[in-house]
């Protein structure tokens, strides 16, 4: 059987990801790990889960639970969610929420649902190595999307020359992998640039509940309803995840947006997985009515912590000419190399050296520039580890100066 | 916002499918449906899934259930699966086995693996609608697959000129909707034309432990292995499901195939929604290891007498000139009507004068022909609904014939 002569054009951008091999990699004993950007599992919620499971088992609830159910979602979750958008500035009812297997799978849906092969999605350099993997399924073309100094929209237009410009994608909080955020001044530049070229704007908020300083910044949904007047005139679609705050295991995420791009949505989850897990979708809704704000309290500060720790062990264990962003919230802390290095070679160096891992910043470049730049998650590691392995990455990274 | 302008070409196929806007319709009092295809929930395990959600929370499974995990499933799954393939004639491990989230996104996986836009997908007329859908979003065009009296491959090739014939999908068993099964011959004939044409076998085998008389067939996978002497040198993709033994709402079933492919299926399952829910699979573990058999020993005989009640109603209470199948599993059987007929607009008039629910034939038909046929599910009504159901057909049919 030669199964190349009948593959889909798209499986040749089927590629392993450099995280999910390396989380295979770094399993060995010792080594301090700020690859995967998971959340501690030592914080989950776990007593209220299991409220939550033994009372799906109860009456009608399990058959329930157990048998199929509407492609749109729970509906207790989606008016729960409906009430956590309006306390950030979107008013909504649920009709504007669909409920997905992660914001993974709404970033396949989002990119499944705009783009033909040759169209162009708009992203950061870097970005979230997830979309990637994401939208290369429908064969786009990546032009860099820049949030500060705005390229003129006609540019994008013009070099979209195999297809049309679909949309913008961003983390516009603490985003994976830099940790950065964009403020208000270029979340309004972005809609002016998307009205512009016509183009959605897909807003990754997968961290949104993570900040630990600064001030809250409205959601680009929300400041694009303030300037429309109704979700449903919005451009705007919104992936919010429960996998940073309750459990990413369950696989629960959402789409909030206008209706008649969530009734599409509806209708390609219907095709492609019918529903989201039932049991999943009732655990979720049931713990994040009971104890969503009382987890944010609890994980919050300790994030805040292994951040800081971080920030600290940089300064004291980076030798000049290294620069790393100092985030808000999230998970990740990208630190910049000298251009002259490959962080490549500094990754298989500092696994069998000083056995310190970390993701190499070329994996989220859509043109895999970057070479020189890294991303560390500070997010599932002690305070007494992210200092041992900031100093064993300062002694590789000084090793590699040094050579 | 115009979202018509940045919609992907294969957009315009999404459409509403018949069986889920009538799954809301049939909702009003008094209607006996025979519409959807679903298991009794009567007939969970709810026992067993109580147990199993219950030790899920101790421990440390609970932080394993919790947290992400592996694209390619979770390995004691996948080991009982292993064991149950080898009871089938198909000898494997671990590495030939991905979970999905149901059947449904096999094929919508495989479609997506193997359609570029234009392509041939070989299907029955009817076949499954929920294949129909998954596919669709890959944009290929649909040829008719005969089983019985087989087209030469020749025919399938010249027939396909916008693109390639990439593979034949069918249920080989107790199919959805007609009810039907191919034999051992139609088997290795469909492989040999699959070897002529070089494309894969897509086996549906959703329905396959439902089994209510008649011999147990090997499934194509089997045969494929025994010609080509190993399961890695073989066509046929096996789509295993628990959806209609132990629950579908969890959304758990699993693709059996050669690993070059197997391999392939992970990283687009890592791309579009990283791995499928950990509580649902170690649940689904679970319950499989304990008490699988015992749930197959209990429903089988339930939906067969469920069957023989609703073919003695027919026999009894339909007039001359209506043919229907005389199935040896599954859910379903097929009607066929005078050719004048259309089910649609019988539908309609049996909702409102006899209140009884089908799905119009036309929907399992990639050309939409087939006006004439309809489908009876007969899974998840009592037999006393069953008798009542058919008698209530009856007396639509009648009266459409009169008139």
């Amino acid at each position: 059987m030669h199964w190349e002569n009948i593959l889909a054009t798209r499986a040749s951008r089927l590629k392993a990801s450099e995280i999910r091999e390396l989380l295979k990699l770094i399993g060995q004993p010792g080594v301090i790990s700020f690859a995967g950007g998971i959340p501690d599992d030592a914080l989950f919620p776990v007593t209220e889960f299991q409220q939550a499971f033994a009372a799906l088992c109860e009456g009608e609830n399990a058959s329930a639970a157990l048998q199929y159910a509407t492609s749109e979602g729970h509906l207790p979750l989606r008016q729960w969610i409906v009430g956590e958008m309006a306390k950030l500035g979107i008013p909504c009812d649920s009709g504007n929420i669909i409920i997905t297997s992660g914001s993974q799978q709404a970033l396949d849906y989002l990119g499944k649902l705009l783009l033909s092969p040759g169209d162009t999605a708009l992203v950061q350099w870097p970005t979230y190595l997830g979309a990637l993997s994401a939208f290369n399924a429908y064969e786009p073309v990546y032009d860099r999307l820049e949030t500060g100094a705005l390229r003129p929209a006609e540019s994008y237009r013009q070099a979209a020359s195999g297809g049309r410009v679909k949309f913008a994608y961003l983390s516009s909080e603490f985003c994976n992998p830099t940790g950065e955020s964009i403020d208000s001044k270029e979340r309004v530049r972005l809609l002016n640039l998307a009205r512009d070229l016509d183009i959605a704007i897909i807003e990754d908020a997968a961290y949104q509940s993570l900040r630990y300083d600064g001030e809250v910044i409205p959601p680009i949904l929300a400041l694009d309803i303030e300037r429309e007047g109704s979700i449903e005139a919005t451009r705007t679609l919104y992936c919010g995840s429960f996998s940073k705050t309750l459990s990413p295991g369950l696989r629960v995420g959402w789409v909030c947006g206008a209706k008649s791009v969530i009734s599409r949505l509806v209708l390609m989850k219907q095709a492609s997985d019918l529903h989201s897990g039932v049991v999943n979708q009732m655990a979720v809704a049931d713990v994040a009515t009971r104890a969503f704000d009382k987890q944010i309290e609890k994980i919050r500060p300790v994030y805040r912590q292994r951040r800081d720790s971080m920030l600290q062990a940089l300064s004291r264990e980076m030798p000049a000419g290294i620069n790393w962003t100092r985030p808000e919230g999230g998970m990740f802390i990208w630190l910049t190399l000298p251009d002259f290095m490959d962080s490549v070679g500094l990754l298989a160096d500092s696994l069998k050296s000083e056995k310190v891992a970390f993701i190499p910043g070329s994996a989220f470049f859509a043109d895999r520039s970057g070479a020189n730049s890294l991303r560390l998650s500070f997010s599932n590691s002690s305070e007494e580890n992210i200092e041992q392995g900031i100093a064993r990455l300062g002694r590789v990274i000084r090793q590699a100066l040094a050579s």
